[in-house]
């Protein structure tokens, strides 16, 4: 089955402590859909400006189950971050944001992609989210986003929208913002009160939450000896997240877990290489063996 | 088998948003002994002052199969710690600390104590934790744990320590410190080179990994809906996860697994309540529910 992604299709300028990398792929939408497309085809819904380097974008793409269709060109300078990681690689350092023609982005899904079983909003204003589910058939799943950005100005949208989703991601931080509880049992169990059935709550290099009714599921991050760039892993997790229930069909929580996994590996593979680089050279065996890898990284049997 | 545990025996002062707690039991060898002795005998040497509630703490063990004969009385006052949680309650702040017969404390192992199969070294000088060694008969395993301070002050002296032990426990600030390696397989190869064949490294709410030479093992801390006060958290890991090992006397892979989750779950018991309060009132029961609880948290099918 098919995922529609709505998010933003930036140029990044990344500065880590193994290097620097400058105008290159970067973006919500096409982290998701690099991501999602090793497990599912994807339809993605964004805007690019005049300056943007479409022929890069498609030849990234162009083995890739990516449908381009809902990709606008405005008139203007496209989305452009600036950022730098210190040596703890823990959180980014803005340096520079030109929202260019996104800030005045609104989503228009293309005819042929209303009727995607799995939906997912990236991290763009709730109101513009709220607006692509008016636009959308009866999905199987709708999963959204969001960011601190937006939980600041347009908090009482994103409670709006909780009523319209099925599940959300964000990170803990925002998690704890969203909610004004620190923890985050508590949040989750706020969160789920006005909507949603499922909530993933992220932690960066420390894993991820599902919170559902009934269990909370946990998935380590990956342990990795470098990591190289960690912008994008998140929409790289939710990528590989919904990629696997769109590709499986299967809304179980066997299944959500084992989703939230691969969500985590692809997270992992994500943040080996600048922009979405590692995410495109993978292979199937790549992502079934870290799959195996982070399995064995918690397996224990609980008697003896 | 028995376990021999060489560390502070202190009141504590802890104010978290939940609470105060004035001159409660505290330090890393009640913390051990009360969480181990769940598991295995625990034979405690430490050293209190003229001013120790004896009673209570002697009260507090009497059903708990914890030797006292190593708890040496000196003239002087009692090891006292100040702290403070805020609302996040990551981080401890410390507002006061007295070391009194502490700082004076050279550990005598009592004769009967001296064939105890598993040694922890707690967190005391390393100079100290040799010379612990000095009096002990080939232990099948000796631990230690060290602390920023003596990273610090003693740093060649811990290098030294580290050939003669066989497992470390350490937090993850501690570990890129002393290694100055900021990611943490890294930091864990570095520690192995120097001697132990397993390296333990605890992350607070973010759980713990076990290094080996061939295998990476985390395990979740188990989430709370209500932590009450952090302190003594890593120390009841290491009791959960030294007592476990001593209680099976196996220390296969897959045994030390399990270990590792036990220590998580006493980890999470003593967070619920002050001081040793809520490791004193918990069952084998409620252990073995915990650790079943840990065991589903991060459960999941490779394979549909």
């Amino acid at each position: 089955m098919s995922v529609l992604v709505v998010g933003s299709v930036a140029l990044d300028s990344v500065e880590t402590p193994f290097g620097k990398a400058d105008n290159v792929l970067g973006g919500s939408g096409t982290f998701f859909s690099a991501s999602a497309s090793h497990l599912a085809p994807v339809q993605l819904v964004g805007v690019v400006g005049t300056d943007y380097p479409l022929d890069t974008l498609q030849n990234a793409f162009k083995s890739r189950p990516i449908d381009l269709a809902g990709l606008e060109h405005a008139d203007g300078p496209s989305f452009r971050w600036r950022g730098r990681y210190r040596h703890d690689l823990n959180t980014a350092e803005t340096l520079e944001t030109k929202l260019g023609v996104f800030s005045n982005f609104r989503p228009k899904i293309p005819e042929q992609f209303r009727s995607a079983p799995f939906v997912f909003l990236g991290n763009i204003d709730p109101r513009l989210q709220l607006e692509v589910l008016t636009q959308v058939a009866k999905p199987k799943l709708v999963a959204c986003d969001t960011m601190n950005f937006w939980i600041e100005s347009r908090r009482a949208d994103i409670v709006t929208l909780l009523g319209h989703v099925d599940l959300i991601t964000l990170n803990d931080a925002e998690a704890r913002q969203l909610t004004d509880e620190a923890n985050l049992v508590k949040a989750a169990k706020w969160i789920m009160e006005r909507g949603p059935k499922h909530v993933v709550i992220k932690k960066g290099e420390h894993g991820a939450f599902m919170f559902t009714q009934s269990s909370i599921f946990f998935a380590p991050a990956f342990p990795l000896e470098s990591v190289f760039d960690p912008t994008g892993a998140g929409d790289s997790f939710a990528g590989g997240f919904i990629g696997y229930l769109a590709k499986t069909g299967d809304l179980s929580e066997a299944n959500l877990r084992r989703a939230v996994v691969y969500g985590s590996a692809m997270g992992s593979f994500a943040v080996e290489k600048f922009s979405v680089q590692r995410l495109l050279e993978i292979t199937p065996d790549d992502i079934k063996r870290r799959v195996g890898d982070i399995h064995k990284l918690v397996n224990f049997e609980q008697e003896l």
